[in-house]
């Protein structure tokens, strides 16, 4: 099987701004947001699609989801994380956690392709921050 | 605490395309739907915010989405289920189960709000059949 992007920033192959990881899973921001601190949830195991990973990791994976949401919003200030689950553009099961504080933000394609790596580097190290502080 | 539309749903007291029903969740068609079988899965416990739910209530529902997951596909023809979580507009939690075929499909607001009775009680009814035989 054909690496990933995202094994490859798993491996450290591809720099991305890393917000948690343990021995499952990773997170690191999306890099063309819906909205400020938009961050990606995947498991180290590269499976494609969401619903034929193994039960293990399919409840890691969504305990983690929880486990991040509190922190997103503290860093953030929304008022609440928001989930999609699509993957077609990237074979390799990810969750979209989006802070949100209106159903408007949440629309899958209304992406900002030009966040400057400052506000990337800033609003990463906040959430890493909250994250330590919860 | 006054009772959601979904509460009502629950209790019959609103009709709804019901395709799955359990002591714990309920999972019925979307009024408006993204694309054809996009189904709503609702907890019975009324929580507005899904990461305020408490642990089991939360495992189970996202257990449930991917038991949903394979008849949803079955009876669709879809290539995957995509999930979003957002929930601004009914304070119920609820996960959006939607049949997609490609990234387009999964635009939060490109809903169809003109779909036919015949057609929401054929996919419903496709849908119960498929959750029956798997």
């Amino acid at each position: 099987m054909e690496e990933s992007v995202f094994t490859k920033i798993i491996k450290g192959e591809i720099p991305a701004y890393k917000v948690y990881e343990d021995d499952k899973v990773i997170a690191f921001l999306d890099n063309a947001p819906l909205n400020r601190g938009h961050t990606l949830l995947v498991p180290k195991l590269q499976e494609d699609y969401i619903f034929d990973l193994d039960d293990d990791t399919y409840s890691y994976l969504w305990a983690t989801a929880r486990k991040l949401a509190k922190p997103l919003r503290q860093a953030t200030g929304a008022k609440r994380v928001g989930v999609i689950v699509e993957g077609f553009l990237v074979p390799h099961t990810h969750i979209h956690l989006v802070p949100i504080d209106n159903d408007q933000q949440l629309k899958h394609g209304s992406r900002n392709h030009d966040v400057a790596d400052e506000e990337f580097i800033e609003v990463s190290s906040q959430i890493k921050q909250a994250i330590k502080g919860g």
